[in-house]
């Protein structure tokens, strides 16, 4: 794991463009900004090209997505691929309508998409794999994590993240698993938005997203296993705030301590 | 109270599309999510047909609507209508301004509108009679709020709820009188709304809507009361927490011990 | 400081429209809520006017101001300016894109804002003095607050409040400084956009829009080192619901021992 990227991060501030959908940008950009990252959001396609100059990475949601808005997230794409910073994309619930199949296809199509996270049942609809997802909910995929997201990874090209109990990260022939986990972080709604934008903080500071996906996941995990300290597994608005403190105090000590995660790199 | 509605909520997961304001509904969506329910939140008139069909419910929140979002707010009600799935409406400060009661209007004239659930000031003006609002807030209605609901009530054909220090439900012949409360539910912006999408989730569970709207008043008050313990009145801050984590705790038990509620049906 | 303003704000609960961004908007509406004033929030332009009729002031936040917003904005200028409302315009990044740029200075030019808040990077934009900004942080300006602040209220003939570690308070010839302060604030995304907020209520009670600004701050500034008592300096997310408790429950004789300032009038 490159914890000297998290150290990069708390020294240069990132500046992590969001496309972020209605419910959950406050939650997104306090999580980024007390992990030291620098959030700006977004909704005027005017602006692509100058906020995606200074930026380090682009992350597109895909909650709320609809026509009116397709514009802009279409500008920023181009702009992040004009100036060379990664995209992220997380596709909320895609396989719920076609709609949202469409504009994530797009997306993929068109856009150097570096990094792709969301849960069971999103990847496994982008892969072409049967899953039985409920509006926002994972559903069970007929894949265990590991394989969708290395066959959605090798689909498409980038890095996958599926997001569950246990976090898979692929890329090509790299595959890390990571173990740190609490039932409090999918109890809270936009946990998986803010790990989202957590590794485009981190994409924005190196060549190798899944390096940058595994040092988010690992930063995430690791600082929801603190923050559930003391709580019950039920109290999630509780966790929420205690979630922002603890990101605001994890050090490379506790991510080397803590981190419970296999990684296998093989040679493509 | 039918308490077995709560018991099938938390083993049915019922999803509820929302087309929330812009405000809370993070708010909401994590109070549904706490409860056991599925929310999911759209703008995108595209994939309402998609939505509604697995949906069990649809809440219209009106708290910023405007015209982008009416031929989405219109394409939601139309799909839900067509299959058959109760819709709720949530006429935030529908007195303040003739778009917002146009909007109110459109609706309850065209679509089958199962619940109107909001406070005193608000339904008195769906009912057509004389109250005192200011922006969000109820103001001083001139009728009880056991007679404002029945009025809104009989000129509707639906259920209606009036929020205020004492809950009241009306349906037809029937009439509830829900006295959980606590002052710290007013003191959260959102609580209305989150109380509106309660009801939409037990409302996609159930024929009888003034059932499903008297659990959902006693769902919220009792989870209120329990949050605002150990609270001065004052904490409006904390509780929204607390009510988030009490929400994920709630038993059948809870509610039939702690429900103080007065309930007449009589045969139409 | 004029703390009958607090007073009057508690006895009257001033109606405040706000043109908010879609970030933090409940965040705003809670600290406005819990101070005692009465926010409301609005997308659509066709109820400018009946909102600015009631209203005590209007707040303008650009920090996602976009093409579909922007006609919307202009006819809730329109309608303040029509009504005599005083309008706050919170300038979000606005150094950051010429799109936001193009929007404050068509907000500036063509309207009679009567209060700038934002921080040294921002306001340094406006006030066409150097400053490197990177999204919504404020950056190093060239010139000591003070004199930013005061150039800007030159520029544009109003109020002017320059946020930071002290916070400075320009208008003609007065001049004010505000000491109190704690690292909670800047740590939580929004304090800044819930000072416009609550600046726009106090605005709302005086012709004196300096004797607003000064009392506004004092009053987020109060309540931010009261809500940081027992608070390390890192837990921002604790914090932000403690500010919401601590705002409930100010009053005259706490603004009065803890506030900490100066003040020079001069007369023009």
């Amino acid at each position: 794991m490159q914890t000297e990227l998290f150290a990069q991060l708390q020294a240069t501030h990132p500046l992590v463009v969001n496309y972020a959908n209605f419910v959950t940008p406050a939650f997104v950009a306090n999580g980024l900004n007390a992990l030291g990252a620098s959030p700006i959001m977004t909704l005027a396609e005017e602006e692509a090209d100058q906020l995606l100059t200074p930026a380090n990475a682009l992350v597109i949601n895909l909650g709320t997505i609809n026509h009116t808005d397709m514009p802009l997230v279409l500008a920023l794409a181009t702009a992040a691929a004009a100036h060379h910073k990664p995209i992220v994309l997380d596709p909320v619930a895609v396989g719920a309508t076609s709609y949202r199949a469409e504009a994530a296809a797009k997306l993929l199509n068109d856009y150097p998409i570096s990094v792709i996270r969301g849960n069971a049942g999103e990847i496994a609809f982008l892969a072409g794999v049967a899953a039985n997802a409920k509006g926002i909910d994972a559903g069970d995929a007929t894949l265990a994590p590991a394989e969708l997201a290395q066959r959605c990874a090798q689909k498409y090209h980038c890095t996958v993240v599926v997001s569950g109990k246990v976090d898979v990260i692929a890329s090509g022939n790299n595959l890390a698993t990571v173990y740190n986990e609490t039932p409090l972080l999918p109890a809270v709604v936009g946990s998986g938005d803010l790990l989202s934008s957590i590794i485009g903080a981190y994409a924005g500071l190196t060549q190798d997203f899944f390096d940058a996906a595994v040092i988010g996941v690992v930063t995430l995990g690791v600082a929801g296993e603190r923050a559930a300290i003391d709580l019950e597994s039920t109290q999630g608005g509780s966790f929420a705030s205690r979630l922002l403190d603890v990101l605001a105090t994890l050090d490379v000590e506790q991510l080397n301590s803590l981190a419970r995660y296999e990684e296998a790199r093989r040679a493509e």
